[in-house]
């Protein structure tokens, strides 16, 4: 029996929110907001599940609020809400707003190397039902995963990218991916990308970096804290922006390690908080939670 | 020189917070509150800072909203905020409310008995300016930290409570706070209080417990903690009720131990959770972040 | 291409220490054990790499040495070793010792039940060589895991358990344990042994508990934590005793959550920590760093 | 009354570890070390409390072991032993030994600014006798602390230090320090020491860095901390070297933030982690639990 066979009828599908909605509104803080789109969704029904609101700067700042809400038949209700939203915003608000059906999970492509830790603890959480997305696809520049990716039922896609020139490979990963995922996740894949491939992507990309950012920014970050005695390892998603490792930043977290432990140890240990960063982040930007501004993020976790 | 001059000069006021108020509403959940209760503030020109929601059911479960705006002549414009406010939850929600001008700190009475370390955390905070509260006074069964108090520049009461008859102490208790304080912080006072105090004192009582609850219920949680091995501590700051260490958790958080640790080293790391996790739980007590519900606490920290 | 193929030739072997051993010393402290066990070590070119020693109390008190040396040609001097140590323990020392070749990972076999989040961590850090053990078998009272254990290359024994009666079982369980192991980790196993069993089956039992003992004892413990409204929940790794919950703590930790998790939230968040809980009691026990003694455990992590 | 009047009655005094010493053997690693070590203690009649032996290598590392043991009239003895150990080493090892009599605490000359934090948490440390060390003076370049400190029975020094020349001041230092105390301690002393000072010192100086380094290194680590959004924050107690904020760690912890703290909020809460990374730091070197190698620090806590 093969795990291929095996894994389907176990898989519990990602929890669809049936007929709820996120609603992010982001943009220059003023008197009113929150009664305004209270009021729109007063209007057609909607209950509020959850709100979060901060703005960082009571005088003339930015706005950012996060709503969830609820009602019946929310497919039929959703185009009427955007278009009483867009109408009260119009009013003189400087804002932007996005609304998006929580039944229909976000489509990911996650991006791997040889190390295997995070893909896997993704895809075993995707699994479980923890994350609210569809793994579109898995893509890596070596072979070694494909056998366990596609027991899980998720196409693999082994794209080399050895050599200097990573333009070929760029261009097949777009092929790939252009208008079939919502984000991409780098899983520990050890490839940089370039500012135009990020440019024409033109989605979100989440990457785990190894170390708590900005120590040890570049190659090497565990060999560095060793090298540097630090009494604590971490590791830190963030968006990936042209410059390496200085996008906004989602989530970090940190272990205590000693002297004791060698820069195997720190790779191990590090691993086990790799993991569970990324799957936090990647939990919360499948659930609207994470919202740029500038180089930083507000996180309604 | 004595500190009880130099205090003074140094001590930052506790930062009130000029022309912002908090609002809490709490009750049966239904559409359309947010829009309510924002139309009443847009009307007035508030302007929200920060809003947390929730709600522990959306099909009819219980709703918490914590608001907290700003506008200018604030204390002109309340008491109409206040009846408008009313005048909108009389239509037909199921729902109180909290108006709380943030300018006027809460008034509380710390209680101790020999251990310092929880007392002297929180009047050097309240000294740097961390808590929003005025001490109105110390009350102690011991008369040992009198001095110290004293130089901070507050008022030290000593209560002595020997004996199995509580009742001339609870009586004295009571002529000193009734009228004079708003809440009262139990800082590893080590007697307990009879019902019929707490039911007559009215106003809520924040005690600090020395381990994780439930685990270690009652006297010497840190003995008990060693004889169970176990390889955390904590401590849990909760609102007291009749019930010995049974009432709502605000607050609790732990520390990494070994089997090096004697019964004594655990009390000297405890302590440290000990002030960290009080002063938390008094600092949201104080910034109307705790809501009380049922057994539980929601904490819009 | 399956997994079962596959995995082979990716799995890293569990790293055997070649040429080391451990040494435990435990028992009744008195002035020169380390001189003395130094001393035999020394007359055999063994050089220690690692040492921690621990007395419970300095007079008289219970003593504990682990030891880590290593020297050419381990595995022919070890009998001389071994045998001289008993000579020198012979001269008045109340100590046990124990010897062991950390070339030889030690056996193990891993009872699951329907949650795999426990079972599947352990497989995946076995394989990626992060645990120096054999694991011998997977034994499960549901066959829904199957598959997956198998694809690792490790037999899998479905053995049901459903009804009071559970002689039956545990008569299965031990022909297929006696003689093959030298551990057995229930990796949530949602049944109790017997009494009976535990002895008989004569090796260690690690259990993974999903509540921060000794709160929370028994069945749903998250519910409980629910309902009693705590801001933190845990796991505890012990060993498993006659009386349920109640053996000693090997490792224990937490994670932070508050009032917005359900029930079902407190089982997702608790899971990981679960599995690192588990993880780590597993390693340790595997590399000889945990030593019982009564009810607690001295760990030289 | 004052506290200067009141403090001696309730201080209580630095547990010094009456007949108890500590031995840190330091060095080439070698087969016998522990052993010729041991049998010295042996011979002496000088019971092991605790022993901690750490190797960076096994194949001609570095050494490093920490030793606490007793006896009876350790004061007579201890010449003695130490000549014993030196004669011992001498017969070919390559290891340097520190002997000290733990009843002699450690002389601490402690440096502050206006930040009165980790200042006061030492003070209140050492008055409940959690560390074993005599405060012999406070030095400031601000008077603001100088009531306070006093109270606590401790002279307390201005030494003002403005202006690029910092030569006057650090000259009054050295006059102040030299043969007064074993090391140096800076509770937030916002001032650079030049090289020159550090050399004619000669004892080893504890800083606490206000943040998680090699994070943001120099001045105004919160305010970088903000701008570049980390979810953490952090604090380091270093040894003090030549090269600003890059001498050997000796501890580091973090707590996380969002993006609703400010930079003052992250002061604020950073500063509880500061002053108790430093009193770790300082209790730990102060039992001699700390060995610099290197750049690097052994920890044996």
């Amino acid at each position: 029996m093969t795990i291929a066979q095996a894994a389907p009828h176990r898989a519990a599908s990602p929890t669809p929110l049936a007929d709820h909605a996120s609603l992010i509104v982001h943009g220059r803080d003023r008197t009113g907001i929150v009664a305004a789109v209270g009021a729109v969704l007063a209007k057609h029904q909607a209950n509020i599940v959850s709100l979060d609101q901060y703005s960082d700067n009571p005088h003339g700042g930015a706005f950012f609020q996060r709503t969830v809400f609820g009602r019946d038949n929310l497919k039929v209700a959703l185009p009427q809400i955007e278009a009483d939203l867009r109408a009260e915003m119009d009013k003189g608000f400087e804002l932007d707003f996005t609304l998006r059906d929580l039944s229909i999970p976000k489509r990911v492509a996650i991006f791997a190397s040889k190390a295997e830790h995070c893909l896997l603890d993704l895809l075993w959480r995707h699994r479980r039902g923890e994350l609210p997305i569809t793994v579109a696809m898995v893509i890596s520049n070596h072979p070694d995963t494909a056998g366990e990716v596609r027991s899980f039922g998720i196409p693999f896609f082994h794209v080399p990218s050895a050599g200097a020139d990573k333009s070929g490979a760029e261009a097949e990963h777009l092929r790939l991916l252009q208008g079939n995922v919502d984000f991409v996740v780098l899983a520990r894949y050890m490839q940089i990308l370039s500012g135009e491939f990020i440019g024409r992507l033109g989605v979100p990309i989440i990457n785990i970096h190894h170390s708590f950012l900005p120590a040890f920014i570049g190659a090497g970050p565990y060999a560095k804290a060793k090298e540097r005695g630090v009494k604590l390892i971490g590791a830190t998603a963030h968006y990936v922006t042209e410059d390496l490792d200085e996008g906004p930043i989602i989530e970090q977290d940190v272990v205590r390690v000693s002297h004791r432990d060698t820069v195997a140890d720190l790779q191990r240990r590090g691993a086990d908080v790799e993991r569970d960063v990324l799957s936090r982040a990647v939990r919360w930007h499948s659930e609207d939670r994470v919202i740029r501004h500038e180089n930083h993020t507000i996180v309604f976790a």
